[in-house]
């Protein structure tokens, strides 16, 4: 019933960075090897990168929230 | 008031991919041209990509949520 009260209105972001009007993270592809895991769920220790929380944020609403990954190949 | 309601316990995604269990997408940084801007609000309608929607989340909300870039310098 607190999922029908708040259906649309909430905001996503309780934790990351608060005092910034908008977090916004850039990342250099370079910087990457192999793959790099990051966070949508605003709830990782290691925000901007996922930390796996995600997993108890989605057991604790249902929620269906994941990952994005980028991958760069190793040169050869 | 629907604020304190729902302080922690909300889903993030209400539009993306929901029946899946957990979304999850994953982008080759070589295909990225430039840049590339993610969403991180779960809102957008080129998901995975940013389309700008997070400004009327973050202002209907009080939020603070933003796109992850990704940059990618071209070869030269
Ligand atoms: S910890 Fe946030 S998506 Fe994994
Ligand atoms: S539209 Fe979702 S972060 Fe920009």
């Amino acid at each position: 019933i607190l999922r029908l009260l708040s259906p649309k209105g909430a905001r996503l972001n309780r934790l990351i960075d608060l005092k910034n009007a908008k977090v916004v993270n850039t990342v250099p592809a370079e910087e990457i090897k192999g793959k790099a895991v990051f966070c949508r769920c605003w709830k990782s220790q290691k925000f901007p990168y996922c930390d796996g929380t995600h997993a108890k944020h989605n057991e604790a609403t249902g929620d269906n929230v994941g990952p994005l990954i980028v991958t760069l190949a190793e040169k050869k």
